[in-house]
């Protein structure tokens, strides 16, 4: 059994191809290949926090993954990061433990930014004229990050809620090729990117269904609860293509769980992104057209960049 | 973060009273203190084997658990043990990971024989004239070692499948002072015994109810998914009282859940452990009551074990 620190971590991710391994396991988990029991979920009142148990296996495959996350967002107030967690590898034949990926969360942040990749590789606009990202913690970072090889745009623009956190961000972020403009009000965002990505713990709307321009894509990230959300439930049904990650898990959290909570879609409008990914009549069709993806996070992205992991190590 | 190796566990647990650490988690969880949040579990089929995820946490509480057990019942062929796993204890103000616990689920075994000593501290018979196990595994040693304290009786018989795992038991056991009968008949243990214990994997029943004596109590402490089954459902139906570890868990799982399912029994029939502890008029009241316990193994054990554990090292 081997356990593995945060610096050998990224010292492998930077052999592996992530966003290739998450897209398989897109793929498989649409397929119906894999097996993904409900996440189990621990929620924190004072201070808030939340921890999720994603676990799961490829069927006839060697591996089953446990993966436990948290986000406590009052953290930052400690000096503690706000999100944490690990990875558990075991062997499928006989319940061993292989390794411990002691990733503090990091695996978890890598393989969301992955899926945005994946989601932006078949929904985005041909000509993207302006990036928005919503929120400016790691996952508003390396949501921009990843998308670096998929969307030709080097101009974007940050809304965050404190100037402090946007000026960070905009530092920090300088070491890339990007044009970045922040913002306190995400209208300046909506009315002037196509391509929209939405990284926070939000639990109320932070784009109205009206702000929406025709021809524009949003990603939404940050909702992996019930009580989370980040986008008004009614851009979703005047969206043209609602993409998700797992339908069995949006019934229950995520944008769409609003959505369909109120009525204002049904099952049979989500489309899921292993689909989307192997069937072109999916994907977006025209540069008119209002996509949203919907990621709450799926087993199967924790069990393929665990897989790839260890795969190095091995 | 500490990692504690199996070894190190072994030589803490000395230090420890599990017994009365796990009565007290009982205690809590019956008086509504404890989040335990539906269990993960994931059953494979070939080779068969499970995995269950339990976490939880008492409220105004430090710590929350995460433990994964698994139970793959022919890794003895390949040399290796059927029961596995580990616990992970974090805190619950920041969600940060306190200590892994290597106990290749050691932790698992002990506070299940734990368990088993609660229950017979306030249901075994008053004159105990032998005790009976069912299974020869780690579970079926360990419950009459723990036993030993609150069971005043030496003469023992084992029911097992195979002699030589029989004549195994016996050999490991002659360091306590038991005098152990084996037998492959289960008729030899019900007509001798008003103490039982049964600790197998079993899926179908291993004690018919016309079998069960008056006066008899059965700890059935080997199913912990709804496909396990240790007792003739019907045995619940005869007994005078059924006492559970957690009444929400064996709507799903255990003993109970088949006799629930059976409509011999209804939710209104089961007691918990918790209240049984605390409540003399919901203990054995004489020697001629039929009494069951069907423990399925509840996350407030794994967190008063880790809790424990953690307490002499940190």
């Amino acid at each position: 059994m081997k356990i593995v620190t945060l610096k050998e971590i990224k010292e492998i991710l930077g052999k592996i191809d992530s966003i290739k391994e998450i897209e398989k396991g897109f793929v498989e988990y649409s397929n119906g290949n894999v097996v993904v029991p409900p996440v189990g979920e621990m929620i924190f009142k004072d201070p808030p926090g939340d921890v999720h148990i994603k676990y799961g296996y490829i069927k006839e495959d060697r591996f089953f993954v446990v993966k436990i996350a948290s986000g406590f967002y009052e953290n930052i107030n400690f000096g503690l990061p706000n999100n944490s967690g690990l990875m558990l590898l075991f062997t499928q034949k006989t319940g061993e433990l292989l390794c411990i990926l002691l990733d503090e969360g990091h695996l978890t942040n890598i393989r969301t930014a992955a899926a945005g990749a994946v989601v932006a590789c078949y929904l985005a606009p041909k000509k993207v004229n302006r990036i928005g990202i919503f929120g400016t913690g790691v996952q508003g970072k390396l949501q921009l990050e990843y998308l670096k090889s998929f969307v030709k745009c080097n101009e974007v623009i940050v809304w965050g809620r404190s100037q402090q956190r946007l000026d960070l961000y905009k530092e920090e972020m300088k070491t890339f090729d990007f044009n970045i403009e922040t913002t306190l009000n995400a209208e300046d965002v909506t009315s002037t990117c196509n391509f929209i990505v939405t990284c926070t713990p939000s639990t109320s709307p932070l784009i109205n269904s009206d702000q929406v321009m025709k021809g524009t894509h949003i990603t939404a990230v940050g909702s992996d609860t019930p009580e989370k959300q980040e986008l008004d439930a009614k851009i979703l049904q005047k969206a043209d293509r609602v993409v998700v990650d797992s339908i069995s898990q949006v019934l229950s959290r995520g944008e769409s769980f609003h959505a369909l909570e109120m009525g204002l879609i049904t099952e049979e409008d989500l489309i899921e992104l292993g689909n989307v990914i192997q069937n072109k009549k999916l994907q977006r069709a025209s540069d008119d057209e209002i996509t949203v993806a919907d990621l709450t996070g799926v087993a199967v992205q924790d069990l393929q960049i665990a897989k790839a992991v260890w795969g190095k190590i091995c």
